[in-house]
């Protein structure tokens, strides 16, 4: 069968225009139109059905709030949402709502009056209301409440998992950077590694940064002034950690000999930092593949087995923590 | 004055709800309407008159055609669009073409079917003709083509700034990183810097990468083994610039004593680096910024001066340079 890649060349014209012309979408003109139909008629082309069908609905449009896309952690998340939208003609409207209530307002505002048929967000957990009485599907991402279908990570295992790395290498000083508490994924983690560091009974401190370069700087600076005997740091998130690495080696310290130190997403940079960042990884680019595999499915109005998807975290073992040893 | 919000309070609904009674846009039962209408009323709300006006448009929406947001250049450029247009009540839809000129036309395509009222595109230099015979405002931004108004910025002098910053502070055997020759930026910054590397008449090999991290580390692996003597690194952007510090330090070459690394871009995480990377900054967030204040001009069809805005770039001077030495 013919393609419209085919079609194209035979009429001398682009994808897009024979795209046009098929779904009468105007911008060409009647010659052109003309000269189509006939590679059409000659090719024999007989567009997918499943595909034109989809296509003609009057939007493909899904709107994605995410907090901030110069986190690199959700560029990634977004692709994953965008790879797999396409494929099923899907487009995004986007929006970062930096954490902020009323951007988020706003957002899901337009993108019900530019009628988009779903929506995926990563929205912050006091809003989850501005999401209730749409008559469209939501699905939250990175994010969960009790009443929408979400995909999010394990983040109690992935705390557990980072103190537990500490743990098992020897350090005795440590201290759990904490993140913002309303963002509740950050708050999860955190909460699972603190429990697991109270049981083992080695000395914890906590400390707040935000999830930010210039949080995390300022928040590891006070790190070794209060606490200079510290011999292992758990990171809110990597970029923090990042921070917490650039200190550790103007000082001096010896990593991961006198200190070890973990991050949390496994963003793209941390394996270029040097020494390469251990971290706990989150499956940023899955996690959006799926979310908009949850979406098309309640668009088109399937059955959804799991309607919160938790996906699975995992230690990458860089080169800021020690090999493990074997308690005596 | 009354202001939404105190509306959506006095009727007991969000905000939301009471924008979209006011502008008849739906999904509002009748009985909400009613309410809000009376809260309306009784608050004498009013509604901004030029906020309206351009709120009740047909359409609000601009696309955006960006390489690849993975790439963390790219996601501050996209904020300096986003922040911009949300002011004026625009929103965005958005693609990643991958450079590549079928997702390209994919976009312009879906774009056009959504009814946006302009574009702004990164596009790939080849893909130019994509843009001809539209109906509707393009603006080009950190790429140029004649025929369409562009924002980017400076790219020869940043070649030159990068070879001179070398050059000055006592580099002799220079590896220049040259970026894919198709991407015009890349290649402009390339050259530039050649030409003067050229004129100082200094040792100059020229190697080969992707602008992606598995690219970078790849060239330097090698760039190390073809050319053991050298002392100065070009890199076409921050990424490959990452690569190649941490293949310098896994060498246990002294930086900058024994040799010199300079970056393109500045992205966030170049200050996080350990020394943190010299490198040339080009003010993305800006460019995103002054292409959506140059897309709404058009828009509103308002009279551009300079339809080819170039933006200066500047040397940041970090510690994978040496102090300027000045000669003899």
């Amino acid at each position: 069968m013919a393609t419209i890649r085919e079609v194209a060349k035979e009429a001398g014209v682009s994808v897009a225009t024979v795209s046009r012309v098929m779904n009468g979408s105007g911008y060409a003109h009647e010659d052109t139109r003309k000269v189509v139909m006939a590679a059409v008629e000659k090719l024999n082309y007989k567009p997918n059905e499943v595909a034109r069908s989809l296509y003609n609905r009057k939007s493909k449009l899904v709107g994605l709030i995410l907090p901030d896309i110069t986190n690199p952690f959700f560029p990634e998340m977004a692709r994953g949402v965008e790879d797999y939208l396409q494929q099923f003609g899907y487009r995004l409207i986007f929006g970062n709502s930096d954490e902020k209530r009323d951007k988020e307002i706003e957002y899901i505002d337009t993108f019900l009056q530019n009628n988009v048929v779903g929506m995926i967000a990563s929205t912050s957990e006091e809003a989850n209301e501005n999401f209730d009485n749409l008559e469209i599907p939501v699905v939250l991402l990175d994010r969960t409440a009790e009443k929408l279908p979400a995909v999010y990570s394990d983040q109690k295992t992935g705390g557990r998992l980072a103190a537990r790395v500490l743990l098992d290498r020897g350090s005795t000083n440590i201290v759990l950077i904490r993140g913002p508490v309303e963002i509740k994924p950050v708050y999860e983690r955190y909460t699972a590694a603190l429990e697991e560091l109270t049981q083992a009974k080695v000395n914890v401190q906590v400390m707040d940064s935000s999830l930010t370069l210039q949080g995390g700087q300022s928040c590891v600076r006070q790190l070794f002034e209060q606490y200079p005997n510290t011999d292992g740091i758990i990171a809110c998130n990597d970029i923090v950690a990042a921070a917490a690495l650039q200190e550790i080696l103007k000082r001096g310290i010896r990593i991961p000999e006198d200190i070890q130190l973990i991050g949390y997403d496994d963003i793209a940079f941390t394996a270029l930092l040097h020494p390469p960042l251990s971290t706990i990884r989150q499956p940023a680019y899955e996690m959006g593949a799926q979310a908009a595999e949850m979406l098309i499915r309640k668009i088109n109005q399937e059955k959804i087995a799991e309607t919160h998807k938790k996906l699975p975290v995992s230690f990458v073992e860089r080169q800021t923590t020690r090999r493990k040893v074997e308690k005596p």
